[in-house]
């Protein structure tokens, strides 16, 4: 089984990832598991504005689909600025909007049988939300998304460490990170002795 | 197999609820697979403020929870107020807070391995956004959410007529109300087949 | 000026809520300023469902619209429950709806230069997303909202005390709630002074 | 008096926007009221990712910054996603985060005395999301956002025509960007009148 990690920071990979850091918890139960794992930083990359599979010349966005479409695991993995996901992140569920018409060689859509976790991590609130938002998105293009399927850290109102600066409230986060991490395993195999159902489509 | 479905309308139930009749278009194809379904009008009920699973004398809470645990399948269906779940399903969800800390005999969370879809309606835009709302709140407390077990109802901008005053996009949104029957039906069935695992617990 | 706070807590005025002693570092401010402030907490009342102004018989909310109505200033304070509003501020936002069509004698949207500001606290995340919901309804309405005119406290994940049981991250939340007061008392004076115009209505 | 536009299509300057014609019919009235205004199509431009208010070499950013802060009106116009605004108003967002601790040469905050607007279009729902997202985020940099300051435009479910091509539901779409242009004009003039007081900081 495989997993893909969308790590959606705005940091270049010169620099460190609090949110793949926190990522990391996950993919590494993943991995004991059996899954293999593979973080895609995408801020490193040309993800060309657009909501086609692919938008031409020098656009990225067409290996990170393949990567995507070839792992029955997904977790996007997101900063939160300003409450809200990353930019980063909300780029790459644009351009996961073209799957919504796209259907598998069997009809069903591409997403089908695939699960997603979200993990967020914060100077400020606003996990909830992105959990809420990210879902939303996942959801409506075809992915499940297994009960408890995610995390996050951040330390309350005001100004404060990031979470490779500090211990504080790690327990809590890093547990959450490990159960994600069996829950999304187990639903994916759950989906893959029971796959969904062809489904009507508009032809849209 | 067992479906609950919270009809969060507004009005009593001596008055038709357009997302009633639309989420009647999704357990009309969860009977024909068998599933039992039962529709609980929450506003017919005294469902009282709080966060506990019983908020004492005359409390109807107590029952619906047993009715939501005795299923596999709960469907949320609600209308739309200033592009937001109506008060009523925020009740339901407030009083599934409990559930964060309530485990099943086998130490599992008790929402785990039951599946949950959505039904929206509205004379206005807000759907997505309740459908983001809505999942994570059941995703928080250990529900699965499959792929595109959702539908939604309305006409955009400006006043208009109801669901069940006009036949206008009923094609589109009763099919995805279709698809999500079979789409929460066979996520059901993958879950018993393959149950989620015993997670961490801190406790709480 | 008179300023009126929709306190938005599930527990009964037998028992201390968390969210109005942190509203009461807004009011504090407010009052020195020479504005009347009072606090509605609305779970003692009987705010019945529905979207018109009257519910009829034992309808509480006619009484407190009247407050709203006669206030410059609007503050909704709500705890976090799942990462959400209350469900009764949900309840008061949608009973709020029928101001949407309901005109002041010279026309324009009853709402008009009246200023809103939002309080917050919870055990856990949710605080940004509940200021666009409430922001969001607030400004359909026909209120202005000031920027910065709220506040918010938790501390972050996981299990841990309320605000009245801890100093924690005080210092930021009731600063923010200080700063609120006088912005949302400036702003309703700028209104006051330069009254919002007439707009075109679709008579809806 | 100004207003700056960003317009936040995904497609370059060579196409039509919908956002931007909709958002046209808010400038119109802007400018019959004496206000200067400018839309930038972001799309066009390279504003890198961070939340630097300059980011480097070859980041537009700080020329679209200087024009925000030389507006007294910000309307930002995006379209609809997955029910999202675009990853473009994302990103424009996440600058302006930068301005959380940017201030005047009176100690304010850059943002005040500001008021901002938001327009949006879209094959689907998501509206009222995207009004509360912007709204909170704007908010909390310290724009201060008029009662019904907005305007929207899509076609409830499925798939259908864009804003260009039909006339369908344009008149309560365009009169309300009407609306939204005049009380956005009298909201800053209402804070040129009484601006915004100094406030605390927290030195952060």
């Amino acid at each position: 089984m495989r997993c893909t990690v969308l790590s959606c920071t705005l940091k270049p990979s010169s620099e460190t990832s609090n949110t793949e850091v926190l990522a990391g918890k996950l993919t590494t139960v993943l991995q004991t598991l059996g899954v293999d794992c593979e973080v895609i930083r995408l801020v490193d990359l040309n993800i060309k504005p657009g909501v086609k599979s692919d938008q031409g010349e020098g656009d990225d966005w067409p290996m990170v689909r393949q990567k995507i479409l070839s792992s029955e695991i997904l977790v996007i993995a997101t900063p939160t600025w300003l409450g809200q996901q990353s930019s980063v992140c909300q780029r790459a569920l644009e351009r996961m909007d073209a799957m919504l018409s796209e259907q598998a060689p069997d009809g069903r859509p591409v997403a089908f049988d695939r699960v997603a976790g979200i993990v967020i991590t914060g100077n400020e609130d606003g996990a909830h939300h992105i959990v809420g938002t990210v879902a939303q998105c996942l959801i409506d293009i075809g992915f499940t998304v297994p009960g408890q399927a995610w995390t996050y850290w951040h330390l309350g109102p005001g100004a404060g460490p990031d979470y490779t600066e500090t211990d504080q409230a790690h327990d809590w986060s890093d547990m959450l990170a490990r159960n994600a991490a069996r829950l999304l395993e187990s639903t994916a195999r759950a989906l893959q002795a029971v796959p969904l159902p062809r489904i009507e489509s508009s032809g849209g």
